[in-house]
């Protein structure tokens, strides 16, 4: 995504990095991911982990053309306990946000992330969807996420699915040394 | 805030709707709310809430000239054990976001709002400088907001306090309607 977004030089996660800040609550009360995994033959979803509140969505999706993912080794994710294995394919993060205007939480989508060879046939549009259905269904008012103004494509796409692209606000971003120098403001 | 921004048609906030939503968690883990607090008198700190990780932060400013509040009846928050009462003068309404560049959390800033006769005279930086202190504190790697871009008076105090405007950047927003529309999407 950083390569993409040509902003690698402001990427710095590291493996360690994301697991010690991430998947440490229940679903939706804060960092949230949505993994897409893909197999050929079905799945055999176990029940969803108690109390968690969320079950996975399982969806057949027939494809014209036979896919081919050459880093399919790279990006398993175990057995669907058919023969076929199963390998992550996208994923989408998004954590709550808060409208003082609506006085209702929404959700803000971090990053929406299709595999190269997974594109074009819908699985964006499924997670963002995914991400929509869950706050409707928790009586949120809104699911906000930014774009480059440069990805056109990208911006179709969010128009297409019902989004507006706002175009008067603009992003104000405190970071690195800027922010270290307010560690003892207070 | 919604009159400043020219915004009214957009805002249908009520107390309850605000009440239902807010205040339901420990500081920081979701949204937040730093109020400022004002009175012509010391504050005598009860001890912070047990558990809330949390002490009020205690300030002295002089001012040159004396601050009249035509609206001080209305925005009175009880009493700080002296003479003298307790007025609220403005607020910051924040909650936690992620960079996945960063591996790290952040604080996103939803409002910074300052009511009109106690502007000009440093109240709204103490408040971004709190929430900035608290996310250094915490090792988050961000602190993030928008602004309008017709706000030059607001974009040149915000470049003051360190943060950078990102000129790319859209944000794209799935409300109403076109949210509802994903009720049974999945």
């Amino acid at each position: 995504m950083a390569v993409f977004e040509k902003l690698t030089h402001i990427c710095s996660a590291t493996e360690s990095g994301l697991s010690s800040t991430l998947f440490n609550s229940p679903p939706f009360q804060s960092f949230t991911v949505f993994l897409l995994e893909i197999s050929h033959s079905p799945f055999f979803n176990p029940p969803p982990p108690s109390g968690s509140g969320f079950a996975p969505i399982d969806r057949i999706v027939s494809l014209e053309l036979p896919l081919v993912d050459p880093e399919a080794e790279s990006f398993k994710s175990g057995s669907n306990g058919a023969e076929n294995e199963v390998v992550v394919a996208g994923f989408v993060l998004f954590f709550p946000n808060y409208s003082t205007f609506l006085a209702k939480p929404g959700f803000y989508v971090e990053d929406l992330f299709v595999r190269e060879c997974y594109r074009r046939k819908g699985f964006g549009r499924m997670l963002l969807s995914a991400v929509a259905a869950q706050a409707v269904k928790l009586g949120y008012g809104r699911v906000e996420w930014v774009v480059l103004d440069w990805n056109v494509n990208a911006i179709k796409f969010y128009e297409k699915m019902g989004a507006k692209v706002l175009p008067e606000w603009r992003i104000c971003r405190l970071t690195g040394d800027q922010l270290e120098a307010y560690r003892d403001a207070m």
